[in-house]
């Protein structure tokens, strides 16, 4: 194919949703007006998508590797390498990363508070982060960083490391940090620096100016990390890699920036973008235009606002979010239109009435302006049903994106 | 999910159907007045179904492993262990079970009559089980029951059982028993167990009384064991250990019972119930009903009439076994309606014009209060082709229900 187009997928978290009573039986999707998504549903292929697999309730990150391209159930490293590179502590093949929480015990080691009062300043943060960023046990190095309040992510890099041992984190107050086990043979290494890393920790934060001065203040000490949710950095090679492209990231939430990174796209920072409902919709417009004219092959863009107005159950808001989406694609395809391939739809169903992820399919559209149209003039959850594309898995958005945008080579002869 | 509701899954054997010209070219589904059915296809998702995969005819064992959500070409046992299940005689893991007939030999063990003349009285088949069951061989178990008239099951419980063996029954008379050989090295001691079964249960079965009364009467002595179809159960795991579910099976068939058996279902009798078109629909309404409401997770309903029907090329019969059917599933709806996910469908297509199973999909309707509906209304298989589900597989039967049922959790975060 000589003509290539950059492949943009627009994701709306949570998109899909059920009949809603006081929607008279419309789903927030069908009671939204969105003009720009019906053009793109009559002038392109629509279909159902079960992002994972038929009745499976998707995770956002599992959902997010399979709109990717990975296979969720084969390719998932758990959620640590995910939020580190969220947080932006990069890991490598090899690696294994935690989420973290910095939190409280006494000298025996028992949790006094899981999150050591939960709030810290910048000064704090730096300190803590110093304090425990670099060390090294055995010929393992630790890096890690703050991100909100007291939590951090923290990753081991050496040989040998593997992500399944048991937790160090009790996971109530009153109970003494738990030794970390190795649940299958090879992780004993693992398992053995994680104890010994929570000795060192400890002596390295206790006496620390920052807890001098919350002692001094009777705010919770911080002198002790809890580490949870190891995930290995596995060997799948990313996206430029695989597809020979330059793929971009554009999104507010730190999960999606770092799956999105994990397989090797950039992170392109946009003004005012966060995500609530609030974020800055027509930057979001702005700067991925932009991106598509750097020359960007794939340009993934992420809106998180429709999910956290369905886990409120607010579907005013959730209307709102997707009508404010629709607004900004219709900038995207005024202004670059005639050399995208777009897909515009959901990471997994989120129900307004249930409030949390559901396993009810998404719609989604597929659309660029040579693509063959089917006969839907609508996008909802109800007019997909009866488009070209059918049902699909989340596995097949990439390749029919970068398929029709021209990078993927012909296999055979 | 928070609202977990039971999944029902009622299957009408060799429902899907080909047009019939004395119909006007309608289905037997299409031409049956099914007011419930349609309700249900127009309050829900519907769609076709390959059972096992496009263009490949299913067998009724295998058809019910891939509804109950088994890979039927990777998880498949064999005949054996399933008609053992259904004859009551349970095996366990690494068990190798034979479908068995009595025959009659003469002293060089050569086959007079495979069936040792058919009927048998009850104290024929005590004597005869009691002389088979618990005769052990090597370190190996032999376990047997009879069934009817001169079948029954025969289990081998022991350690390196393998069912890889070619046949000893020669499939027709004037010829010897056959020796067992190894399809593979380690099914040999399986190989040797049973070439000195047929013996030993040859020398065991010549002198006992039931012989020497049938040789009085001229009826043909029961003087050897042919068995054949053999199956290992596998270490697949039942479903109440895969999915942490209580699940039921309400059938009038062996077969059926065995299969739903053999992967952790508990049998519900039912008075009445049996495998034709006089079985007693109300009977099986009320025992669902009463199951669903003492709490099973899983509910699976069997209707062997309509199968019945297709292969005698009974159109009429299909017809109304269909309208029985609408009748049952009704009652059901009408009491626990909204607290249950429910799948309507067929096991296999069997065409009353040819009177087998052919590999035509088969309809399926997904239904509950909850559900999004898609734009069909009338359950038959030209209508479901419109629907939602799009085409599916068996396999995914399962998840659909116990996802939207609320007994498959997230997959990732």
């Amino acid at each position: 194919m000589s003509d290539k187009r950059t492949a943009v997928l627009v994701v709306m978290d949570g998109l899909g949703d059920r009949p809603v009573q006081e929607l008279g039986g419309k789903t927030p999707l069908q009671a939204a007006k969105t003009p720009n998504f019906d053009r793109l549903a009559t002038e392109g292929q629509n279909g159902l998508m079960n992002v994972i697999g038929p009745g499976i309730t998707p995770g956002s990150d599992t959902a997010h590797l399979a709109l990717f391209g990975y296979d969720p159930v084969k390719e998932y490293p758990g959620r640590g390498p995910l939020e580190s590179f969220g947080a932006g502590l990069e890991t490598k093949p090899g690696d294994v990363a935690f989420r973290s929480n910095f939190a409280t015990v006494d000298s025996d080691l028992v949790v006094l508070d899981r999150r050591a009062g939960r709030d810290f300043t910048p000064q704090e943060q730096a300190e803590l982060q110093a304090a425990i960023d670099g060390i090294e046990i055995d010929d393992v190095k630790v890096h890690f960083i703050t991100t909100v309040e007291h939590r951090g992510a923290l990753v081991l890099s050496g040989e040998g490391l593997y992500a399944e041992i048991t937790d160090v984190d009790p996971h109530e107050t009153g109970k003494k940090i738990l030794t970390a086990r190795a649940l299958r043979p090879e992780a004993q290494k693992t398992a053995d620096v994680v104890n010994k890393l929570m000795r060192v920790a400890h002596e390295r934060m206790r006496g620390l100016e920052t807890n001098k001065e919350r002692a001094k203040k009777g705010i919770p000490l911080a002198n002790a990390l809890l580490v949870r949710g190891p995930g290995r950095h596995s060997d799948v090679p990313p996206l430029p890699e695989r597809y020979g492209i330059k793929a971009a990231v554009i999104a507010g939430g730190a999960l999606y920036i770092g799956t999105a990174k994990y397989v090797g796209m950039e992170h392109i920072p946009v003004e005012g973008q966060t995500g609530t409902i609030d974020t800055n919709f027509d930057n979001i417009a702005t700067k991925t235009i932009e991106t598509i004219e750097k020359g960007y092959n794939f340009v993934f863009v992420h809106i998180k606002a429709p999910d956290n107005a369905s886990h409120d159950g607010n579907t005013k808001e959730k209307i709102l979010a997707i009508e404010r989406t629709d607004g900004m694609v219709g900038k995207i395809i005024d202004r670059v239109g005639g050399r995208i391939v777009l897909a515009v739809t959901g990471d997994h169903s989120s129900p307004v009435s249930i409030g949390e992820h559901a396993c009810d399919p998404v719609p989604i559209v597929l659309w660029s302006s040579f693509i063959r149209p089917d006969s839907v003039k609508k996008f909802s959850e109800f007019d997909a049903a009866k488009g070209a594309l059918h049902t699909i898995r989340g596995i097949d958005v990439m390749p029919l994106l970068l398929g029709y945008s021209g990078y993927i080579e012909k296999f055979g002869a």
